[in-house]
């Protein structure tokens, strides 16, 4: 089976991705996962929410928006109840990636800004926030701020459905419109599993069995984002041993 | 291993339910899981949003709040990113066991308030939630509003985590916060999956494998959740085959 | 001349109270004023408002909400104009039977969350605030904080009105959509008054006798509610003299 | 006993009007009571709210607001719980004496707007925004738009209070800060009483005969709020009779 | 050519300004631009922004506002797009005067609400503000506050346009409803230009050789705000040199 | 004298343009002005504002936002008053040069959001928001809607100020920080004046001179933007009599 634009059921989209795109950020990139287009930033702060003060480490945090005409009707710019639910996934998955006790005092605000929405928004703002995490974080390395580099993995997300009855990976708008299933799988360099979210949707169930498939398939296919990580953050590597 | 309230690790807390609790609404109840106590209620609401209106579809929507002393420490009535993301995937959960197109121009509101909060809030919202719908949808199926009955499955949510090592499921707020992982397991009574969310917390990984017995672990306990709303609702039976 | 459900006019309906209802919380009960439902909480926070903190004092506020479906029809959860004026009341209600000087620097919140309506919910969030605030108290007091117990009196809310040409105590919502006239009266175990709010409706006028006649009824049906709070409160009270 | 403004205990300051104040309002005054200075408008707005329509009736609402200035430290433009109460009382007072029935699909919006604060400046704006009403209602009436005039009552509101020991009426900030107890009386021209609100303050009790002699004291005030209103508005009773 | 109301062209409608209008406030006054009426008052706040504080001066800011009836239509009282505008041109001009580090750790803020509108409402509140903020400041210097009186410049705000082919001054709400360009001209005593703003309006274009003519007419206009200016102030000027 | 980027003081920075740069939005594009870069669209809405219908025109609104890391100091998403002024200011520009009585019960949104702010970003937005309406209105008007193409004129903006006693125009962020006046200057093709808006800033004044010199600059810098405007819409122009 061949899909819309050509792809094969377990194959994403072509990722491409500039960093340094932003020139005022620490760390920053515009990625683009076919025609989802995010514009990540990591912003290092001087100071902790109250929780993680207390706890003696520091905390990272992230604000995802969708600009009112990344979509096919413009939307209005007041936060949804969908946004909120994004960024918290997006931001748990990068926090598990870290330790947080070797950040001290310091909060990093990973904004993710859709400007162009073509269906997984949250994977791409996921591995571009990643990258630009990572390059906030080596800046603080290289200046010598850290004992230890903080960020333990890389991370990968995928989003894997089943529409029309074939299952795929990294589903379009159009795919994801009448997919039966939908769910996101956000996952370490080592295979490990961060977080599994989603579903079943427009009236559709899920075997145990295909429930399965889908994971599984989430995890092939982040082989092909870990290359991408990879050669984006290359040039950090010469000194430093890259997570995994 | 015996859990600090003497339960076995794939034990779910009781499960209490008091139908009718509110006399105003359509349907309503108080459903205990444990020290977890949410009141539940379906409104039904005769009129559609515009997206299902040109779908010829009802709707279903949730509501999650928290009292503010629910919590060990009181908070604030403003909505949370957390309750967005909650009630997001209330809602998620009883359309998907839902019949929308059977629904007619309704829309059926469901308002989670939790009174007192003691982990699984989100478990015991969806099943008291389902409860609740159950009976506001079946007082319309009386009235012979409906050509068939637009419920169409049992669900069932658990949480299932890993606690200083040990797999379990129906975590306490106690066991929550010292948890690595955490992972709600929505299901049908057939065993079908309807949504997973959740993974990894303070600072830990999960492989493949322990997903999987997580996941496991939710749907075998669910058996006792299916029980118990059968025996609550079990006075609606007589003349509806009970949905599985 | 006997009342819908078989009162007498000057009879309040049954007040049961479970206190401790919420375990998280300082002071909490559930009040159940006839139909009319409230859970309160008094939960104690180690700081006061700029204006207390100048004077010396403590403080006392008071929120008061519904449950979307504590009533006939479901309202939105945002603050209504009629739950700030009402929150006022409790929260004036509560600071004047207090010696806020006693408190030292501390606040106490009482929340009162409406979960069924019937009539009369601000005298109920009255009523079960003031226990919950005494049990919070209480704690503070046996743990030896204060050099003398802050509560200085009992305090009892009673709603009075005319519905078709009748006195009457303790309306229930049907009997206060069709009251002439509706006041609260607020006071003291010694019968003193505290306040009084309330006046005409749906088109009436009150001549200064019938005023009169109605805080009249309101003091005299405060007995019952002073002798629920004793009883309610006498575990509190060996070695407590009971304000009055 | 001589008050710190000359006044004897019983006394209200001077009232002055100016009628028309805002060219654009249909009904328009500034009203001074002594230092306390009000702007009061009444829009005719050729809508009602919902459940008005549904009862086929006409509506009164206010608005209070104070610029920020209007007392000694600035304050924050946004509504606060203090103002949502005082607009519902001056809202009630208003509706009381009309008869919304003969209004037709009419809303006649109060703003009451204190420029200067000096105590008492919801009589001030309950008084004022009665005239405002008047004259708007009336230039209605002149163009034959009503039946009947749909006033059937003068309105007067008063405060009184016990300061230093000493009962007396309208207060002034300075009278308000100490008092022990604070009421408003609105009632009618024929000593009616519409509303009464307020009680202790500053820690101190009542007993129904103060009470009860505040009630009276400001009903017996009460006489100079309706001569003002009178020769205020004796220019349009040339052909109408005025309520009383 | 003669205006509606008798003016020629280049002539401003008559100003009056009433200063202490408002008792608690530093500096105040009403002032009347023809029928445009605004509240002015400046108020001293013994803080700074950060951003002020981090460069040891002190501050200035302007809050807008229309009464809900000071217009044709009653408006609502929610902040417009507008106001925001119009607040940020009132605070610059007044800053633009004043030597904004001869003021200490202290904020201005000047609160203009318009009680009646007819045209040119920012340019009363500009000259209104700065007529309360000279009082406020004088009060200072009179304590022996300020080494040197802050304020550098008299200010004054006159709108020019062109109704009907005609240019002129001072746009009544009329006239500014069918003019083909509207600007506003801030300037100083000595003739400099502190801020223009405005442009087209009502599909009309400007050529350059007109709105040098229009910025000129402003200019000249505004002898007659200065000479208003000095004789409100006259009476501060016994021992300060004016500025100019 | 030459400034930091090597530019003469009357040079703009290069202007480059990636036209329909949003695929969902019928106009967009990206336009850079030196590194301030906005993405800017437009967005054909059936409905109008109802000011607009009852004079039987379209119309046209913007919105200004900037990415939290747009700038040097991460903000908030919050609306700021800031962009209040300039989307209104922007709104006017685009307005001023199209016939809304042609546009027919349309609205036109554009949006524009600076990804990146290095001064200017108004005049940025006015341009990128001209090509993306030109754009969005050209397809209209291939659709055969229009009987006449609504935009009159082509329209440029540029800013200009003095920074330590030069004039120059196109203030990038570091030298609109220190400069001593700054006025944005928006015209026609024709040379006409749109709008002019800004002043003095940082403690300058301006001469009536200095202004008029500032004014002539920005209609001469004006050149290179309309060269740029007609080389990306010249694709649009082949059966289209372009605007100037």
């Amino acid at each position: 089976m061949v899909r819309g634009d050509g792809r094969k059921p377990d194959e994403i989209r072509k990722i491409s991705v500039e960093i340094n795109y932003i020139k005022w950020a620490e760390g920053s990139c515009l990625i683009s996962l076919g025609d989802t287009r995010v514009i990540c930033t990591a912003s290092i702060l001087n100071s902790v929410p109250p929780f993680a003060r207390e706890k003696g480490m520091g905390w990272i945090f992230a604000e995802y928006s969708m600009l009112p005409r990344s979509v096919d009707t413009r939307t209005s710019r007041t936060q949804s109840g969908r946004s909120y639910e994004l960024q918290r996934i997006i931001g748990r998955a990068l926090r598990s990636v870290c330790d947080l006790t070797l950040l001290g005092e310091r909060t990093v605000a990973i904004d993710c800004d859709v400007i162009q929405a073509d269906g997984s928004t949250r994977c791409a703002s996921i591995i571009g926030g990643y990258i630009s995490l990572f390059i906030a974080l080596y800046k603080l390395w290289e200046d010598g701020i850290f004992v230890k580099f903080p960020i333990r993995r890389m991370v990968s997300a995928v989003s894997c459905g089943i529409v029309k009855g074939e299952k795929m990976v990294d589903l379009t708008y159009a795919e994801d419109s009448e997919a039966e299933c939908d769910i996101t799988v956000v996952s370490t360099g080592r295979g490990e599993i961060i977080e599994v979210q989603g579903g079943v949707e427009n009236g559709g169930f899920m075997t145990r069995e295909v429930f399965d498939e889908l994971v599984d398939m989430g995890i092939r296919a982040s082989r092909y984002v870990f290359s991408v990580e990879k050669e984006v953050l290359s040039q950090f590597l010469k000194e430093l041993k890259f997570p995994d």
